[in-house]
């Protein structure tokens, strides 16, 4: 079983009209967006940019003094190539004071420290720019949980969280995002020589096949033996998604009352606007 | 119509089992939690110094250098009072940088800023320790959205989110929370000065009554004025509540497929442990 081709006009089509009418019910028509280099904040800020307008879009530069240069570089490129606004906020000051708790061989938690420190000044230059946060996490990190709770989860809106990575792929490269961006490997750069790949141990094309037929086609995990995986993978993916369900949700509320917040006290997000 | 008085001491029983049962869940036994000195975070580390026993209990003290100094000095005595563990993480080196870019009287992004720094430093604690965060919301602030996304308001279960701030009251006498934190006038302590009821234009008792009967006995924005609420107050109350509910809700994910994250793929919090 292989992902269907995606029809990247009509993808582009929905998710522009979905940003600009999401936007539209809360009463925002700019956006903001962290600018990491890679390919999923590339992704969103295009969109962002026929959505809104290049000129309404603000993409924010969050290096930290051991981020690889060529992040910012090709974060530069794209938002040039964009006409969307730029703004630099290196975190390394306000980041090593927090590191100095931490043992420099922590770098899960040094990286989570990174990530929620971005939202921390995405979410203040959303206030001051009056700009909704547009979120930049992809399905397949989305249902692994391969993603910062509060940090690079957090936003208002998303474009891509249902789109598997190597949808994003198709979808980058009909938006014509520049290939220095489409052809690396995929990393969080959070410490030197991350890749998402190689820290997970399998490669996105295999995770998005699984992922696939398991989500989508409702594969059972017997069944997914059936089309060639190995028991092995798909207990750690299956695994993965349960055990990260919780950076999905809502915290959970212990019910007294009535009526509870996220049990039975319950609107759509967009409730009287 | 007033809120019925609360059963102390049953609603101890039941969030003190809440505590126990949900960390269990997850298979945590131990709890991570922010004292502020308030009467909210109070609560909630007395509950967990019940549910998990006062050494599996870490209650951290994150000032900023305008933090009032009776904050600590309250969270302090409540933590030797319940015999928890306490860890002092001063917030201004950290803070100061991020606030070279927010003028002095944006007080608002300030605080927001204050308040999501808390959560980052609880969460990486929490991945030190292996421990649960436990939120500190009331009903009352989350509600009216008084609070800050992704800030005060991230955890990963709270035991307070059904109780109206009234009823936390009740509840912390019952608790034996030191008089000099229940005297006090609630406050978030991001400036100088600032009380919740002053901010808020109204008081905990008047919101109370009108959020209860609302929400609880499901009267309507009309029927509220034959309560005698005046109508101004109702639609104020009543506004907030709306504009802010995207605060109790995940992000928005644009659908595309056929099973989408927090659309149509939807399982409880603890699916799948």
């Amino acid at each position: 079983m292989q992902i269907p081709r995606l029809n990247a006009e009509l993808t582009e089509q929905i998710l522009v009209r979905f940003l600009r009418e999401e936007a539209g019910k809360f009463g925002f028509s700019r956006a903001v967006l962290g600018l990491s280099g890679g390919i999923d904040s590339a992704v969103s800020a295009a969109l962002a940019a026929r959505a809104y307008g290049p000129e309404n879009v603000l993409a924010l530069l969050m290096p930290y003094r051991t981020s690889h240069p060529s992040s910012r570089a090709h974060a530069e490129l794209l938002a040039a190539q964009l006409g969307i606004r730029t703004e630099l906020c290196d975190l390394s000051a306000a980041a090593d004071p927090l590191f100095a708790a931490v043992p420099e061989k922590e770098r899960l938690r040094r990286g989570n420290i990174l990530a929620r420190l971005r939202m921390v000044v995405l979410y203040d230059r959303s206030a001051r720019e009056g700009a909704l946060v547009i979120g930049t996490s992809n399905k397949s990190e989305l249902l692994l949980g391969y993603s910062t709770q509060f940090g690079d989860a957090a936003c208002a809106i998303n474009p891509l969280g249902d789109l598997y990575k190597t949808q994003i792929f198709e979808l980058a490269a009909h938006l014509k995002i520049p290939k220095s961006i489409l052809e690396k490997a995929p990393s969080a750069d959070l410490w030197e020589g991350q890749t998402d790949e190689g820290e997970m141990g399998f490669t996105y094309a295999e995770l998005d096949r699984l992922l696939f037929a398991h989500v989508e086609r409702r594969y059972s995990e017997e069944r997914l033996g059936t089309l060639g995986f190995e028991p092995r993978f798909v207990a750690e993916v299956l695994r993965r998604m349960r055990r990260n369900h919780y950076k999905r949700r809502p915290p959970i509320v212990a019910k007294l009352g009535n009526r509870t917040i996220n049990v039975d006290f319950r609107y759509v997000r967009d409730w009287g606007r």
